[in-house]
């Protein structure tokens, strides 16, 4: 398969939310237009996106609202679920354990790290809070697909080293610095105040 | 001044955060190199990306720290302080209003909202959760800058255009929904579960 976009993957993620409501609705097919509407793109966009994965639905017929979501599931790797853990359990550490958006798309938090004293043995909506100390005997014995880091930024490149040298291989950092990974690796990064100073760039230089 | 990339944007903030902490430590100059090592980039990329903005530095020296810094916030819009809503008090919203990477840098959360009457009237982190029905007659009373947005999708798009019609020119979307907004509202979006998806999807196929 061709290495395609990251923007690319992200549409084909707001493809699969809308085909997730349409599965909710019972409704049996969908035109790339409607897809493009929801998606904030354009039907030729919509095709072209869905052209790199080989030929999807007919010409005046739209596309099959099961088989798409199905092939989307497919193509993006949610065929199987995934098991998480987040370190760093403060406020947004705590509110990822909450959100139930990942337990629906097949992303279980199985477990959060933390190296306060206090927080170690408490439980966030049922997910235990474990010792930051025994990341790497916990994850030699129970095997994880991806980490969360939301430590503080001086923390997170320690973690993550660990973490990789635990045989972690997908990373999302919420931290504010560009960790350094080997290739094979891959890290997506949140930052929310990078967002909200992208906006404040854009209201300046409006 | 020119329209710049957001990945450009995207680096500014992090040479900025880097800078931070130079000067925290009392460093007065700062390489090209050094900020590429930091920003995960080359030397040539950051004496470009600066260089969208005039002349900065002397060649052997570095960039004063101080002189760098205050230029990136002129560029970035932060010489001002930001006055933000965040609409929806799920675990979300109680995190963001908690987080104190927002108020570090000028981007204060006044108030929350919610439409959940036993939430309304209670705080998170001395912030008060007011009635999502009052938020035009707040807005128009109370100057807001920016919108953060952590509401259900299916509610999303309602409350955006409320916010839109009171004023608000930058918004910060956590439902996974593309936002229809007029040309003149800015919008940034965080989406977890695509953040996940876009994991889900290297691992697959790598």
């Amino acid at each position: 398969m061709r290495k395609i976009a990251e923007s690319t993957v992200r549409r084909l993620s707001l493809y699969l939310r809308f085909l997730e409501d349409f599965e909710r609705q019972g409704t049996e097919t969908v035109s790339s237009e409607a897809l493009a509407t929801r998606g904030g793109t354009t039907s030729a966009q919509v095709r072209k996106d869905l052209s790199f994965f080989g030929s999807f639905g007919k010409r005046g017929f739209g596309y099959s609202v099961p088989e798409l979501a199905g092939r989307l599931r497919d193509i993006l790797g949610l065929e199987r679920t995934y098991r998480i853990v987040v370190v760093g359990a403060g406020n947004i550490g705590a509110a990822l354990a909450h959100f139930r958006g990942f337990e629906q798309h097949g992303f279980h938090v199985v477990s959060l790290y933390d190296c306060d004293p206090k927080k170690i043995g408490q439980k966030r909506n049922s997910i235990p809070i474990r010792d930051q100390r025994r990341l790497e005997a916990d994850l030699a014995k129970e095997l994880v697909d991806m980490a969360i880091v939301v430590t503080p930024a001086g923390a997170a490149q320690e973690i993550v080293d660990r973490l990789v040298k635990a045989g972690v291989k997908a990373l999302l950092n919420f931290a504010p610095i560009q960790l350094r990974v080997p290739d094979d690796v891959i890290v997506k990064n949140v930052s929310l105040v990078l967002e909200l100073e992208a906006l404040s760039y854009g209201l300046r230089n409006r």
